[in-house]
């Protein structure tokens, strides 16, 4: 881990750094392979995934007889903590729902705004060296609460053609309604374009690896909508002489174990804790399963001495982290001050992991500094609104003057004529 | 005007098909002035003004002489008319605020998502034929709302170098805090990057020809948020027995007038109705003073004539259009079960314009289909939501296994050791 005691602010865009995406050299990779989905449907869709996952299948939909032995599978302990991690994450995106309100903005002009389910969703959940079943809970559920008429999940599929238990057993609990074993860039054109087993979606969510991000980024351009671009995930810790330096190094290392790419931030104004959070990293490190990942992880990351908790927040506020701990005595009022970020930790015992997990807040966040601009999945990610007006006769005696000189100030007198024509029809 | 009576369902997807956007074949020009903006800056913004806006500039920026000249040049008629209209989208963005609210999921678990608004956004405004100012009221007075910082306005200046008072005029008395005369691809590069002259913003705004759009979607895939992909303005008029064929058509032709590649549709299950309105179309469209425009885009318009209500509100859901008349009976029951629009005007006196212009809610609209996941812009467009939780020792000690064991079977075993750490130092 690099350590940084003090920097002039004209070196903190280069501390802020990112590791480059790589998404630049992939684009032709998943343009030909889209194109080949699109053309050629479930062909398509079957040779890649022999190619890439090394697996020959003879149909791609996940059957209710592998649902079924699957959560056999799933034991008990695990069963409940995934029910309890579903109630949280339910009940913080159900009450995310805004009642509609119906405003008159004069007399006769009613407006309102609707939130309508987007009514076919599609959700990715990479395969690869962990299985996301948490991932399946924090995409699934607020499509279920929006009112999706049909959640498709594509998941790669092992070697032996099948899918991890855990991922059916979240899926099939949270009323997912069809799976497919399909992953990489074939899964997001299936979803996007459409092909005899797979139906085609309005918009398409979930992380993946470059190869799926830069595939969901191709068809976003035309055909669907995504959730968010997406890239390395990272961790920001932002402490004080409040901060336990086990808690954080703990913190630090379950973001670094996530990938190689992994960024890992921590922000202090006192150097004496950067020295026993290091030490406890070194000493933590060793018992994981995941070591040699987070130490690639680690050799990208920074302790950063600051002067104070404005140079804390200034710097943060620069970086807009994916997640952020704030592991400090005024963890609230130092949110509060918090304007980029995707989630955010307040207090010594707010871990990621439970964000990550089951809380009830969603970890599908924006990543790589787009939380400047994007928000998090949430349940309106899962709805459009809609806006409706309805105009009495007399509403529009009132407001109708005001459109005909805006219309002919803008030259577009056949939008006048619109308002003319009913005002001629008025018996005034 | 197409007429087709009673298409059978296999032909719907035919009959429904928007003209191509064009959009492939422009990328690569969109790329090449991106990237010259991003090396070059100003410079390069300067060079591409002069070629395609014909106008050799020596500042960018408006200055507030320009700016107070233009406000005593607009009347007063239509100051008083942009002031009733700005005061209605004010109180219909004003009220989509959504107050906070904490949730606790479990005891000691506490979430809650805040709003906080996109520090810097970039407008633009296009040139061209008709000086937008309304789309300026549309996109800055929620950014104000929403509280961003600082809001930047591109718009493209004539050959004088002169940009039309009444944009000037909107622009001032919104709020927006810099406008620049820059317009196309080069205007889009010049927020996305930043150059020595304009800064550089977290989301672009706003409508445009094909060439805005494919640096829109460009900047999009790396540098900036923008607020959706755009296409050629639309309507779709559903029309019974109590609609009048003189709103109708006037209704149809004010969509028509936008551009030649506009799309106008109406579905009616009443034969001699759709006659009646082709006549009126006829009468009223010679004394456009755009009628040449108007006629190119009825050419790939359609009258359609279907069996019942259900059809109609079929075939209106498949299609998704930017802007829904309902001139029906029953308006509001029907206006329930539209899952697919951008914007929906209900009944006899609730003409397009006067969402277009002042009735109070937004304009700016998914296009080509996107409204079956996109919403239009509102306040929310203007506001990432942050997550944030705070959890007591207490709430993890309630919590915390559950997240042991899903981070156990996930295989990450750092994220359970977060967790772990700090049960471990509990006092139980």
């Amino acid at each position: 881990m690099q350590k940084i005691l003090y920097p002039q602010k004209d070196d903190w865009s280069r501390l802020l750094e990112r590791p480059d995406n790589g998404l630049e050299d992939v684009y032709d990779t998943a343009r030909g392979i889209l194109d080949d989905v699109k053309r050629n449907g479930d062909d398509a869709l079957i040779k890649y995934t022999r190619m890439f996952d090394g697996v020959v299948l003879k149909t791609l939909e996940v059957s209710q007889e592998e649902i079924d032995n699957a959560c056999l599978q799933v034991n008990s302990e695990l069963k409940d903590a995934i029910i309890v991690a579903r109630k949280n994450i339910e009940t913080f995106h159900q009450l995310q729902k805004v009642q509609q309100q119906v405003v008159e903005t004069m007399p006769g002009v009613q407006c309102w705004q609707k939130s309508v389910a987007i009514e076919k969703v599609g959700l990715y959940i990479p395969g690869g060296t962990a299985p996301l079943f948490s991932t399946v809970l924090m995409l699934a559920i607020p499509a279920k609460i929006a009112g999706c008429k049909e959640i498709v999940l594509c998941t790669p599929a092992d070697a032996e053609g099948k899918v991890n238990p855990a991922i059916l057993y979240a899926a099939s609990l949270v009323g997912v309604n069809k799976i497919y074993k399909l992953g990489g860039i074939q899964a997001i054109g299936a979803m996007a374009y459409g092909t005899k087993s797979v139906p085609s979606v309005a918009k398409i969510f979930g992380p993946g690896n470059r190869f799926v991000t830069a595939a969901k980024q191709l068809v976003s351009l035309k055909d669907v909508a995504i959730d968010m671009p997406a890239g390395p995930s990272e961790v920001m810790v932002l402490a004080d002489e409040s901060a336990e330096a086990t808690f954080v190094a703990a913190d630090l290392l379950s973001q670094a174990e996530h990938g190689a790419d992994s960024q890992v931030i921590l922000l202090t104004d006192n150097e004496s804790f950067l020295v026993e959070v290091e030490s406890e990293v070194e000493k933590q490190l060793n018992d994981l399963p995941r070591k040699d990942i987070a130490v690639k992880a680690l050799a990208n990351s920074r302790l950063i001495v600051l002067s104070n908790t404005d140079e804390m927040l200034e710097m943060c506020n620069q970086y807009a982290p994916e997640h952020l701990i704030v592991s400090m005595r005024d963890d609230e009022l130092i949110g509060n001050k918090v304007i980029n970020a995707g989630s955010v930790f307040l207090g010594n015992y707010s871990p990621e992991s439970a964000g990550d997990y089951a809380s009830g807040t969603n970890h599908t966040l924006p990543t790589h500094g787009y939380a400047n601009a994007y928000s998090g999945v949430n349940l309106y990610s899962y709805m459009k609104k809609i806006t409706f007006q309805k105009i009495s006769a007399t509403g529009l005696a009132n407001l109708g003057p005001s459109i005909e000189v805006m219309a002919e100030a803008e030259e577009l007198i056949a939008h006048k004529n619109a308002v003319t024509v009913r005002l001629n029809k008025m018996d005034f």
